[in-house]
């Protein structure tokens, strides 16, 4: 019944489109923990829209305020509660996404189970826009993992039509530097020259008139061995629970993913070795750093596949609520033709969250 | 730090592989529920090894007892906990596991976390016999289920090195009875021809002491429009965190799940249209019956990726714990070649429990 | 870890005394719910300081700001953020408070705890004025229980050193026209004439530099039956879980509460009868509308004890946290030199809130 | 919705007076701990009727047995479940209490509840057999606390009737010795003299074919500064949602308690001084060790009221369920006149798993 998530650390966010403001209550921080400012707002600009053509012309003003919980910049161990005020709301009528609802969209489930009451205007508490206290939350939690030496990136590891994808994770050497620059650029990739590939299948599509979906991958270095617990509250059902939070995820697979499918017992397990400090490596990382939903000191890897925003101005087929008959809609306004650039500071941000979780439910931190 | 998943139901399971017994505590259902046992036990038997050639020849005894919560087979509304006795456990020495971790296993994970004090006998509380309770618990959920309308059946989507998949749900009239249908099957297929290309597959893995993973794919007919809730309540997310749940998945997706990534958004989006009953329905499902995280009354989809049985008979690359060298291990004992089939009731019984959880919490049921 | 309550409905309280702001968030509400603004006002002003001269002098400016959840007035479903920006604060220097705890106050075990990374100014987040975000949400969430002919009110049974008690609930008629009433008053009693006793003994307090106790009795009119769970998430453990949140309560009791100690079987056994309209009814209540942790149709009424304000103007005995040693404090400063009064509306606010989870949890709102 | 407790460290009681068995599943225990058997068997025997003639002469076989998460008598980690099995039931015919409840009990809002399909045999999961796990579930957490010097003991303060109550906390010295006599007693209290007075008052109850209340004072010796947190998960929130989960508490209250309300603040307030070790101490301990939520060092003292045994075999007035008529009811059987001596291992219990849990939360064990 909550937008709420967590354990041990837990944040709730609230919100919508159109409210006054949107933000996010983190509950269960340590104190004495110094949040660095600019990179909560470098985080912050990351995934707010306007910033690359690959994205929608909106502008949204994502300056959060802090109403508690930081003393001089450092946690004090109480609920640290940000918001971001909503400014930049073009005032326009949204009364008829309650009668011909969004192909792809909440709106009519959401009207169905609010019975007509929710908040549809730009989205309500289903947009995207709530993304913004979730990177916030993220950019903290990640400060205090990287004080323990825990780094966060991730990368647009592909986008539909695209002809060359990104290089994934497993063929790649992933150093604190790698995943410290992918977490600094607006369109994350490993490979740039996959970049271009991907902004052009991008505005393509937007041309078209369409959107296209894609692939954000993500890589926790330096978490250290035995966070996590078996079954239910393992580091795979965890980052799970949270990265579908994130609005247009459709799925997720850790390490070889979906491709272990594919593959015989002896080419997916992770061949075990001593490394040269002393600690217990595998060759593979198939695993993706969990077994047993337990993390076991190798990078801890996942995919999640994107859906293409569903707001496109092709026309749809729909259906009138009130009339109950077939209807035509044509979506107009400024949207994404794709998210995935985005929603890759969310990605880390999320993961951000669940691996301090873990820590924490782990006594580990 | 628990084994429970639950909101609104829950469940908490408990035991390993070795102990007196394993079982499962469900608290939550409601009063007045007849719970047939026959059904109960015809799961639980799909379960069971050594009912297919394709699986292990070990026996499990899989004789649920219900220590309370039924009275005369009907539900009171008290916690309802049944356990199963170990009985067939092979006595022999497992200490080997502390010093000699299994690839692919949560043998080394489990040291350090635990200390050394974890129970290593047959896997202890990792162990996949910890899905006989799970299943338990899914078939009597799924009953109260059926009473309202909501039918619940998986198939094996695909098995690796495989020449034939089975018909995916997407390509196929999702009825109740087809459902009823692979619900009741040992090594459940839409198509019965795909059946023998996967067990020639897992023959093969066998014989060359090896074993094999795939796909199982899942879908929840009769949903009603509005259970879950955005963000993290959400009807992907809960499904997630509990499928998580069953050891060797590493993957989930929805509706056309990782296919979006590589679709637009005028193809990804699900045109509506008003059905013959009056109901809204969608032409495609690409969103699996879920949008915002709230069912939309469409079948209910999903997928899950196992990875092939780490224990194999092949010798495998580890270290030894004590002395930090590398070490060869030779796996010997009774195995699943593959254990995507055993894995289908399982699927079945934790999409039970979390569409049951899901409804309550969204005041449906 | 967290400063959050709740199954079904869920608050999350943030904030300090000093920090920008203070606020809650509410999860879980029904959508539809018109929450009209002046009750909500009413509310915050019985227990904002400086109404009534029993109470301190300070200002404080409740006027609370909805973020998001509402609607024109009415809750959409999502969750609803309220905060109260922090005006009226005295700047001055509260480092003090580290070195030289308080006696009765949160100073040295948040000290500890916190690592003197804590928010002491003005109590931090320990302080009082977190009541005013429960005051909010209790206001709320009482509006959707009145509509359901649910109606709350509290009074000052007891202030120590006044001559005369208020009269108890169990000897009186509660009407809801009684609740209402109570539930306007800034100094609530049922017999006027106690007031008056009680507000001299808080003067006198007032005048030797000390602070009063004293006891707050509510009653909750209209539950049906059937709210609550047995063992632990009964009515009598939920709402003593909130009512503990309030700062200053050190014991809470249900219906004859510590008087059952001394009383017998056939003296403590409320004889039931069928009352005229059908329903079941008890002669007496001492029961306090709760058997088994279930509501019984009858009125749950509780008490709380609240101690007297441990900040007082007499020179106390502390302990220097730097050198170690025996000190002096003399504490400066407006301060209620008796809470009682002002926490009625708290007492209010966090038993509408537990009624209204509880009415969810059992599935009967 | 559920029988549990708990947030990091997670009780889950299950079953009924005549089920086939009861138990409670036990999350989070850390690995490592060495649970001694004979002190579970001491304390499940002083909960056990049957062994002191102020009690029920019932006998109950309390003998528990472990399923899982003991090895070789230490924890492994994994969830220990224990389960009790009932044998000792006279059979006989319960269904007049769902047409005659009996006054006290929760006959009535468990038929209102349940619609008629609890269990009613014996009180079903309301009775008062439920404290067996959770005895079962303290005297593990005790063990577990007691390994870093924390020790708890209760006694009976006071039974209704008796002319002498026994000597309170706040005027004893308590050392661990104390308080491991009292838990090693049937009949706890500090001064035996008590006792006799206790003991008649009992006697002369059950002679009249009546019962009697009393209250149980109980301490924590040890715990360190800084467990629980403000608001609603401090010691006092937590430990009375527990408290009240033992059947026939009416009331609780922690330090001075009630008396606070008669108090003024120079006189409440603990003058803090520093003790010839070094650390921080209070010369009073109106707090009973918590301020804030939060453990300040001193013994945590909490005392709970028990009301009479509403099994009386004295003529009740009740109501017909069926006719909705006035009905006269006499209970037969067994009941104990007083259940208080028997209650203060239970409360000795639940204080361990909250003391624990608040440890665990805290992230101090």
């Amino acid at each position: 019944m909550s937008s709420s998530w967590g354990n041990s650390i837990r944040i709730s966010i609230f919100g919508g489109s159109h409210t006054q403001a949107i933000g996010v209550n983190i509950e269960g921080l340590p104190a004495g923990e110094r949040i660095e400012w600019e990179e909560i707002l470098e985080q912050m600009a990351r995934r707010a829209p306007g910033r690359d053509k690959t994205a929608t012309t909106r502008k949204e003003s994502d300056q959060p305020q802090v109403l508690c919980g930081l003393l001089d910049g450092v946690t004090t161990g109480a609920p640290l509660c940000a918001i971001i005020e909503n400014t930049n709301q073009r005032s326009k009528d949204y009364s008829q996404l309650k009668v011909l609802p969004r192909p792809g969209h909440a709106d009519y489930t959401a009207e169905v189970k609010y019975g007509g009451y929710q908040d549809v205007r730009g989205g309500g508490h289903f947009s995207g826009r709530l993304t913004a206290p979730l990177v916030f939350a993220g950019a903290a939690a990640r400060q205090i993992l990287r004080r323990r030496g825990i780094v966060i990136g991730a990368h647009v590891l592909k986008v539909a039509g695209a002809k060359t994808e990104d290089r994934p994770f497993h063929s790649t050497e992933i150093s604190p530097e790698l995943l410290k620059r992918l977490s600094g650029e607006y369109f994350p990739v490993i490979d740039p020259a996959a970049r271009e590939s991907m902004r052009e299948s991008i505005e393509e599509a937007r041309l078209s008139r369409d959107s296209v979906g894609g692939v954000v991958e993500c890589a926790i270095l330096g978490m250290p061995v035995g966070a996590g617990d078996p079954i239910f509250d393992g580091a795979e059902n965890r980052i799970a629970s949270i990265i579908f939070g994130i609005p247009a995820v459709k799925g997720i697979e850790f390490g070889a993913g979906f491709a272990v499918a594919d593959s015989r017992g002896s080419e997916n397990n992770d061949p075990m070795y001593i490394y040269e400090d002393g600690s217990v490596r595998t060759r593979t990382n198939n695993a993706g750093g969990i077994l047993g939903g337990i993390t076991n000191g190798m990078p801890l890897i996942f995919r999640a596949a994107f859906k293409p925003t569903p707001s496109i101005s092709k026309e749809q087929e729909t259906v009138d609520l009130r009339t109950r008959e077939a209807a035509k809609l044509v979506i107009t306004g400024r949207h994404d033709p794709c998210v995935v650039p985005r929603a890759a500071p969310a990605v880390e941000a999320a993961a951000g969250i669940a691996a301090l979780d873990l820590l924490v439910q782990s006594r580990m931190l």
